[in-house]
């Protein structure tokens, strides 16, 4: 049978790369990840978007290839078949559907605690974050993100803390350990300005070695020889799509790939490796809202960062790439109907996020003004019906609730009017149960099953390292 | 190092099945779908549940563990290590959210056409259907499902049509191409009582060869000497949970799993082999009704269907199992909440579908009377006032559309009421553009990538089979 014609999409179907065996001149198609399997990862660098529901992946990589022709840096792993796949269960000891707290406290801490808690079980019993154990293990840690740097997930990697939300604590608890890169949002939890008890957290942890950066200027000027923390706003990050249509925060904050280039830069040249977690965690945050700029544009943020890690692996080849969330949130798709190609397609004109559509309406706007802004931001026109409604909430007429809403604005009025134009449907403002996703290239990967609990994570980023669990 | 107390779950995270080489005694852990990969398929059996989002996968697993303590059999093999996992996008040539007749036919005919529309191009070329080619290689070919079996998508592997809904013709083309095992509802498409030119089928059918069978015993007799055509039911199948509750359908009408045994003890000894298409069809029906019971358990019965296909394909070495969904639809899951938990779990004290509990209602039905069918279906009290909204659609006051409810009845409304009950969320009444889950055991599998169009699955059943595309 002459297999040369035998198949028209023959070459898209073969396992593996193909690479010519030096004698029998055969191919062989063992996929990438086995083809390390035997290496030990020197480096771990840990790529989560925070609250990415299968379907956020999805619509990132539908909304790439639609506007450029090449989908996301993600799913591009799984078309090269460079990458080992498995679905995660995340649940917490308290419920089905996990916090990030308790999500990232199964990562870092090998155990399942309750929602809202970090690396502490109910019983009081501490677990060590995992971030401490490769320190002792002699490897330099860090952790970058779009929100708080003592937000949950970095600090589920990191800390101890009874409640996620003793966020200034947290702070002085990075300083305690010394970690080798802090960098994010959340000067309210580092200045005195902002903390409650008027610390003054930047002093301490230049007195104690530290480089502290304010902008991505400093950023890329900071020295490798020292630890750094760096703190660029006031609470998360602007979302990606608003910090590139703002001058001033274009230049003032810098993007996730560009705190995960600095990362890793300032850590690569240790000899006994480095542990890092990037984290797109205003991909939560947008789900949260609804907001479907927020939540696109963040998840591509995220997907820029992968390939910053995926780049320095490749030339590296001692380190473990690990891409994941650590739960679903408001389930987000694309809905079935005659126009659902052109409305989704209408995304590629919006120029804002919701976040600041609606935080720039207040009781004083008009009618006319409200229909100004979301043309300018969305590309469509409210009747006056939906304006009059937005509006009413500013009047406090009616309010909406939500995690990360506390001028109750309405974000869930404001999605489903969306809805209409660019067929993007969500189940609600809230995490769910479902399992994620979880992919893994380089040393280590091999040891990933296809189904794993979360708590499995710890386990394997030790043995993938070889760093034994003495803890 | 000792690798024996080294890691407390390292025996969780091993790849494959680990096998000790006759000579070195070191463990091989290559994974089970490499180990069959030189293998050629002789049969082929395709597990559809149709329209079934992520979250409809995770939900029926999370049910049945939280129920049983054993997940599903689809996520039972992902823990095993014993199947190769991608995603596939299901785009059709007029969207990115398909409908079932051009999902079925982009695998059948290998193209990408519009939807509503099956193995037709809009051109008017006509691909031929992939049962079509199997046959003429010598194989025997079939379909069973649980919506009628003139539809979308086992008419998608086995005949071209301009339109899908033209059933009664589809159920003519049938005969002509003497499919071997054809099984599922639809009489209304085959009787002379019930079809609009007043054909007997079941005639045409008996005449031609078949042995006709219209119920679960008279299907369990059917020799297998002959081909079968097995219509047990009006439109589509009962819902399975209906089914358990109703014992004059629970034996007139056979299950999806006892429709695929049958199937296969039918075929299974033909020496070219054969190839069954499986379609748990009221998955979608269900997700177009946010019926959460119609949901969960039709997964089930999916699940079911996929232990039989397992069971036969484990014992004989040479069949190729596909187990996938055509598209989402509605993308539910499991919302977060302090009550999440207790909440999900009532579910398994539901005894009825929204479809059984809607159609038992009629304008001249009580508040009381509705709280009462609602109470004994899903164990909880509505309110007067929910009571009184749901009663409001029947009296034309108000009413629903639906492409499965042609009565207007008030679907949405209820699923809306059950959240509270339930935390379930739905973002529509309709498919969604999400990348499917798709896994493969036995002999080509290996060929999957993690990522792949559907129409490579086309090319794939024809090359794990050898089975020449000079169509």
């Amino acid at each position: 049978m002459n297999r040369r014609k035998f198949f028209k999409n023959g070459s898209l179907l073969t396992l593996g790369t193909t690479v010519l065996h030096p004698f029998t001149g055969k191919a062989n198609t063992i996929p990438f990840y086995l083809q390390s399997k035997n290496k030990k990862a020197k480096n771990i660098i840990i790529v989560v978007s925070d609250g990415m529901s299968t379907g956020t992946l999805n619509m990132a990589d539908l909304y790439l290839s639609r506007k450029t022709g090449k989908g996301s840096n993600w799913l591009q792993l799984y078309k090269d078949n460079r990458v080992n796949r498995a679905l995660m269960d995340m649940a917490s000891a308290s419920s089905m559907v996990t916090d990030s707290a308790a999500a990232s406290s199964s990562w870092g801490g090998g155990v399942r605690i309750s929602n809202g808690t970090i690396n502490v079980s109910k019983s009081g019993e501490v677990h060590l974050p995992i971030w401490q154990k490769f320190k002792q293990a002699g490897k330099k840690a860090g952790c970058v993100t779009t929100v708080p740097i003592t937000h949950a997930t970095p600090a589920g990697f990191c800390i101890n803390s009874k409640s996620r939300n003793e966020q200034e604590k947290i702070a002085e608890k990075y300083l305690e350990q010394k970690f080798d890169v802090m960098m994010g949002g959340g000067d309210k939890y580092f200045s005195s300005e902002n903390r409650k008890d008027k610390k003054d957290m930047y002093n301490d942890f230049v007195k104690s070695g530290y480089e502290v950066v304010k902008t991505r200027d400093a950023m890329f000027s900071a020295t490798n020889d020292k630890p750094i923390l760096g703190v660029f706003h006031y609470d998360g990050l602007p979302y990606s799509i608003d910090r590139e249509n703002n001058k001033e925060i274009l230049q003032k904050v810098p993007t996730l790939a560009e705190m995960t280039q600095k990362a890793i830069e300032a850590m690569k040249d240790h000899p006994n490796g480095f542990v890092l977690q990037v984290e797109a965690g205003k991909v939560d945050w947008a789900a949260h809202g609804n907001d479907i700029s927020g939540l696109i544009y963040d998840q591509v943020a995220h997907d820029e960062a992968i390939q910053v890690a995926m780049n320095f692996a490749e030339q590296d080849e001692e380190t473990l790439v690990i891409i994941t969330t650590d739960h679903g949130n408001a389930n987000p798709g694309v809905i079935y109907g005659g126009k659902a190609n052109e409305n989704f397609d209408s995304i590629q004109k919006y120029k804002h996020t919701n976040d600041w559509i609606l935080n720039g309406i207040g009781r004083e706007t008009s009618v006319a003004q409200i229909k100004e802004r979301i043309a300018y931001a969305n590309n469509f026109e409210l009747t006056n019906e939906e304006a009059k409604l937005v509006l009413s909430y500013y009047s406090n007429l009616q309010k909406e609730e939500g995690l990360y809403n506390p001028k109750n604005l309405p974000f869930k009025v404001l999605a489903e009017i969306q809805k209409q134009h660019n067929s993007v449907g969500w189940i609600s403002m809230q995490h769910s149960a479902d399992y994620v996703e979880l992919a893994m290239y380089g040393p280590g990967s091999s040891l990933l099953k296809p189904f794993i609990k979360n708590t499995d994570l710890h386990y394997l980023m030790l043995e993938a390292a070889e760093v034994e669990n003495t803890f």
